[in-house]
């Protein structure tokens, strides 16, 4: 039996149930059989469940058979709607509920209140990793959990097995918040990946001494956020400015060309440009780029 | 005289001129003379030089008369059209000229045919940092040079003065197209950093802790580029695929009705969304966003 995160030590105390065998729950059962658990799992269609008994997992026949014959309740499955509809008949008085689906913190805050209602604590998780990550020392995979406080310092070990832990706030929906923040900022990244891709890609260019020098410039200027958390704390968006919004229009005109001139379509960038362009307008030339903040509340 | 950066050994050999004192001229000519340099500088707006005289700056009266004591002459000035403007006069027969003026490759190479019309050798540059950077040792400031390898390498010791020094090719277009992709990628990820913070930013969240999370993730993710390149050049965009097309096209569903909920318009988000499902729909449902580069090609 393999050890794949030194995380843990096996202690086997917690019975606990994993629903849900999609590729992200098989993956999270393969890491906790691999450390030396035993969970009761549980899938819709049964193959999956099947495939890792031989590796010690019990197979429970209904997700509510799991449920009670466990104090850990790890749910893993496609969407909230899903939760719902797997933990429908199970009786979750006195357990501990880790709803590990991906949701909207509204969605997370509501299952929230379902569990308690039903006597369960509850603690909800975001999966930053894909399931080859999973179960992988150094990987850099961990779970964004927010809730029930007691209930992650007692289950920590546990939850550790898969993936690293971080605990972001009693707020149930803080776990759902943050993990689709990090998840929209990387969406904008990949789209001015795109972009930079394209504009390269016809030249002689290569792409694979390209690829670093591009993660190490956005890599270099991340570090950027940390200016906008203190100018939205400070309400001072002018603080700590180097390259400000009248120079950053003036160059965005320079992109746009140069977009132009290798033929590729500026419908990545304009968004963007068009609120920095509004921002500045507004007459805030010596801020940064923090006031386009503001103008996405709606 | 302090010498702010230890990859050059102050020969004084070379006699050069620098033409532009806005904020960049004006620091890179610091750095300059910080390292025991001596050069000749001239700007249209006499007072800016006259300032730098005192550190041992030469000040010409004319940029014909700069240009005519220089070998080497590098131009830091608002725009391409200014360039011509301040070179119009000038001898160039013999000289090197390098270029730090921002613009796309189309203008640097028409720049350089230019200077080779005229007898010059051509560098261009793109500098890859804001003033405060430049002479800074560890600061990360660095200029991307494209043109002649013969000048490159010749003045290489002077020009890493101010800023580190990448050499991307000898098409002169090449230092501009590599940095505005740079650009275009960070303008791309400010866009997704601002909708994160909007997201958060009325919630009970730290941004002060949610900033460094923030640029721990896209970093993590900026490594993504190397799967990106490696597509492009094996033409199979499904190569190495961890999280599909069509696992992410569900997600943004989610991060849409985050917004919804968080009341953020998702318009720095849709654009990027947009040409995901539609490379979902062309029937791709296994690749990753490579074939959005695709998309974007007039
Ligand atoms: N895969 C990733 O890269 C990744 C990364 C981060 C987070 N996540 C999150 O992890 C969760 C699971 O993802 P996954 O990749 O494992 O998805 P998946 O492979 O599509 O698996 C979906 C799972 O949900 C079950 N399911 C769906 N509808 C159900 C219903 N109405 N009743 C009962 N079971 C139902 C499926 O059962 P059947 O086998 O019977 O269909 C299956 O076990 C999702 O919320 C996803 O967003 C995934
Ligand atoms: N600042 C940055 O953060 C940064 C970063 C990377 C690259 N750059 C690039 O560096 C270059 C200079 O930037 P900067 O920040 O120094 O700009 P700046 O402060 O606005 O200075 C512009 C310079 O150009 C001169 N100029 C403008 N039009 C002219 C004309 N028609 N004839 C003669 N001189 C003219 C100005 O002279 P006067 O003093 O007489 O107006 C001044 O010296 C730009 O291409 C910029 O994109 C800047």
């Amino acid at each position: 039996m393999e050890h794949t995160n030194t995380d843990h030590t096996n202690t086997g105390s917690t019975s606990f149930a994993l629903l849900g065998l999609g590729d992200m729950g098989t993956a999270l059962a393969r890491a906790w059989l691999a450390a030396g658990h035993r969970p009761t799992v549980w899938n819709r269609t049964p193959g999956r469940a099947e495939a890792l008994a031989a590796d010690g997992a019990v197979i429970a026949e209904t997700a509510a058979a799991a449920v009670a014959g466990s104090d850990l309740v790890v749910v893993c499955l496609l969407d909230d709607a899903s939760v719902r509809e797997v933990l429908a008949d199970a009786d979750l008085a006195g357990k501990d509920l880790v709803d590990l689906t991906t949701g909207t913190p509204g969605e997370a805050r509501a299952r929230a209140a379902w569990a308690g209602e039903r006597g369960a604590r509850f603690l909800d998780g975001g999966i930053m990793a894909v399931p080859p990550m999973i179960g992988v020392e150094g990987s850099g995979a961990h779970v964004l959990y927010s809730g029930s406080r007691a209930l992650f310092e007692e289950h920590r070990a546990t939850l550790a097995v898969p993936a690293g832990t971080v605990y972001v706030g009693e707020d149930p929906g803080f776990a759902a918040l943050h993990d689709v923040a990090l998840l929209s900022a990387m969406t904008g990244m990949f789209a001015g990946v795109a972009h930079a891709f394209a504009l390269v890609r016809d030249e002689d260019v290569a792409l694979k001494d390209f690829a670093p020098m591009l993660a190490g410039w956005l890599t270099a200027m991340a570090g950027y956020a940390d200016r906008i958390a203190d100018q939205l704390d400070s309400g001072d968006y002018t603080r700590g400015v180097t390259s400000n919004l009248a120079m950053m229009v003036r160059g965005n005109a320079t992109l746009l060309r140069t977009a132009e001139e290798q033929r590729v379509s500026p419908e990545l960038l304009t968004p963007f440009m068009d609120l920095m362009k509004r921002r500045l307008d507004d007459g805030h030339p010596d801020e940064g780029t923090t006031g386009v903040v503001d103008l996405l509340a709606r």
